[in-house]
């Protein structure tokens, strides 16, 4: 074959050369040779077969070293443009047998089409100088010198857990966490998939036991999070209601005779978000008649320890007769949010299944904040933190209470004084809670409106977080709700 | 009603409580004082309705303060069994009318059924000393002072990253990572879709973009976690072969006009697990093809750095006419396996379903590493890090092409030279490489055999990683391979 002619594009070559070259020196004057050949065998200018000049006839072309030119044939050969031929130079690869004709595009625009969207965005809190809406721990409290300690003593190890992308999670850390949960929670697990939050558990949990179509029984009003989680997994979301002892059992142990349900998710501990905590005569009853009729429960003990009244009930899931009970616990709930670690206990083979499905979806959680929480939990500062922070709990909840009670002089409040929690469930008189939650967050107070957290269920409530802010954050908060709840 | 007079069961309270007393002093005798009531409760010993006798007697019944009788019963109350009455004292709660008819366990024992399991755990891989399999980054080249210095930084602040748990992913690693893929992929994206790792990224994209029964091309060979997601959301995983060019796009093509295909996954800049780089003249072909089919491209551009002969190829998604092209990236390949930042680019109206997808499946991953990267970016840390750890690669692939070129001397080795990526793709002689693996593994070396990455595709190709070893690593592993093929 013989050597090629500069095509009309190479010829042109030198100024474009030149020009880019006043940029940046050797890359970008050999870039911008790589370019000008690239388009000249895109455009077929340069056929396949052809053998291209010497390079010291194209480095004599462009005015540039040799060296600079074989940098750019080097590149269109690793672009898979040109092969190196030994003593000859540099040919175009012969026509490739595994390119399609070209086709004409029928379709100049495109449109991603999704199949399913699976939740709602909450509205946006920007501006929001009062946060009542959210019921997690105030990472204000949090000891940050232990933690700043825990995070560098593991970042110190070589190659410590930078090298691991476990599915299960940080082995010590689910050994330390076995262990709180025996020490202080009274329950014994054989092992815990740790999760990114408690979100991801439930998630696994609906992706691993529900088909589409599949009804899971929920507490009314619930945790609307996690009927998503059903929901994307195909599920139907079927309300029970609540009253002041919890879950209606009887209700639910009607729907079981009803119909088929694939899976219980209750909150026993406080009910999401009234607070309350299901008497001990219902939990026997909730475990007897779903046992009975062969359906697995979910139990969901999110805050476990910030209970103020007496010491908190043990879990479903820690109970003789409970072999139906999957748990699941987070520290985001218990620490702070923004540390998404949560735990899924239950049956060994049930555990090695959603493993299984968390490797195809998320494969692992983050591996140095898990060894830190690890150090922590073992050197104490874990449950010191806890205990500490539950002692600010209680003097936050006694203040928020006595606000809600001279509020109540104003505006007939009816205020459900919580066991535990770190939120107040209220009713309020206005004609929309809705309308009354809206109308403070144009003056900088988010909370809860019940009706957000309910499927079926009427509402007056709001649920007012008292966790995360100060109790003069909060009296001022609640000001702002009485003065739009009289004006309504 | 009535003063009970003291049931049996409280009568023979006293023994247990002073034995339990014992043990811990306060807390142990109200705890064993209230687990002897429970018990009277939940046998009917107590019936609804009855008043407790009073403090003053019950204290002296049990030999303790009066003080102690009261926490016993105020944690009664709080479980939902008494309820105090001014004036009156402790009155068991009436019947509760929500509790259901006590129904006998039909189904004493019980068992979880999953509806599926969506993935093949890999082969335990202790005792591995010459660790070949993964293609990852070595963390022994991390600046770890540097790390530790950004992780106190942002656990300094207060609150900070602790309050959040974003489903975007943090706001100003965000904005890093889009500076970052403009200055070195040439890639403008409008947003990133954080997530944990790649394959959250590739999970999100099946279960928004597919519905069971939907066809998703892929290379085969090719990336098995990738098909386990689309499995998972119920796709048929279609292979499409791969040459020393990378995807066959004709073949493709030929597929696409067969029959509906609603997601094409490729990894085109170094293919898993070939490492094979996609010919410049074919990615054209593929972004055609599938254009004028109306069908979504999923680009893994998992370690687009790591890249040793000339510049790597634009990404496609970074092409004019790409408007089809979801673009995946993912720290953990370029930094550190635990390291669980993955990237998903692509039009704002798809990333948004994706993100509330991400919303119900995981809302949030790790805030505190994920505002320590962002200081680390920032700072030019990161960049830095993977320039010099580019060279160690550099240095690290020669020798273990090196290695192999004298191993191909005792056994008839084809090496394919990769352009980049941080492991080399070699065909063995072998009957089978499935077991010369095992048999290397059974001595220490762990590879990835074809046959696992692969669907239809024959194979007699191992692929070495030799990214996160030294070359003497590299060297004695590959010894005992050559070993055990020329022993079969």
């Amino acid at each position: 074959m013989r050597s090629a002619p500069l095509p009309g594009t190479l010829s042109a070559l030198p100024t474009t050369a030149r020009r880019a070259g006043t940029r940046a020196g050797g890359r970008a004057r050999w870039g911008s040779i790589a370019e000008a050949l690239r388009r000249a065998l895109a455009s077929g200018t340069l056929q396949p077969g052809q053998l291209l000049p010497s390079t010291r006839d194209l480095a004599a072309t462009y005015g540039v070293h040799r060296q600079t030119v074989m940098v750019a044939l080097d590149s269109l050969c690793a672009e898979g443009w040109l092969r190196a031929e030994a003593r000859r130079g540099y040919r175009v690869l012969p026509p490739d047998p595994a390119l399609p004709a070209t086709e004409r595009r029928r379709r100049p625009s495109f449109r991603f089409r999704p199949a399913r969207a699976a939740s709602v965005a909450p509205p946006a809190l920007d501006g929001v100088r009062f946060p009542l809406h959210a019921a997690t721990p105030d990472p204000r409290l949090l000891p940050r010198a232990e933690l700043r300690a825990a995070y560098a003593h593991v970042l110190a190890r070589d190659p410590g857990p930078l090298d691991h992308d476990d599915v299960w999670g940080n082995a010590a850390l689910e050994r330390e966490l076995r262990g709180y949960l025996q020490r202080v929670r009274g329950l014994s697990v054989e092992r815990i998939l740790l999760t990114n939050g408690s979100q991801e558990a439930i998630a696994l949990v609906a992706r691993v036991l529900l088909a589409p179509g599949d009804a899971v029984a929920v507490e009314d009003p619930g945790y609307a999070p996690a009927w998503q989680a059903f929901r994307a997994a195909g599920a139907e979301v079927v309300p029970v209601p609540v009253d002041d002892r919890g879950l209606r059992v009887d209700e639910l142990a009607a729907l079981l005779r009803r119909r088929r349900v694939r899976l219980v998710y209750v909150t026993p501990n406080h009910q999401y978000p009234t607070t309350v905590t299901l008497a001990a005569p219902r939990r026997r009853a909730l475990l007897d008649c779903t046992l009975a009729a062969g359906v697995p429960i979910l139990e969901d003990d999110y805050d476990h320890e910030y209970h103020f009244r007496g010491v908190p009930q043990p879990a479903l899931a820690a109970r003789e007769q409970a072999p139906h009970v999957l748990y699941v616990a987070s520290l985001s709930k218990l620490v702070a949010p923004g540390v998404r670690v949560g735990m899924l206990c239950g049956p060994l083979d049930i555990l090695e299944a959603m493993a299984q499905e968390r490797r195809a979806s998320v494969r692992a959680g983050d591996a140095v904040t898990q060894a830190a929480l690890a150090d922590w939990i073992a050197d104490g500062g874990f449950e010191r933190h806890v205990r500490r922070a539950k002692r600010v709990y209680a003097e936050r909840r006694e203040a928020a209470l006595a606000t809600l009670a001279r509020a109540s002089q104003r505006v007939p409040l009816r205020v459900a004084a919580p066991d535990g929690g770190l939120a107040i469930w209220c009713e309020w008189p206005a004609h929309s809670v809705l309308d009354l939650a809206r109308r403070a967050l144009a003056r900088g107070v988010a909370v809860l409106p019940g009706p957000l957290a309910a499927l079926e269920a009427p509402s007056q409530g709001l649920r007012l977080a008292y966790g995360r802010v100060t109790p003069r954050v909060f009296a001022e908060g609640v000001a702002i709700l009485v003065a739009e709840a009289r004006r309504s």
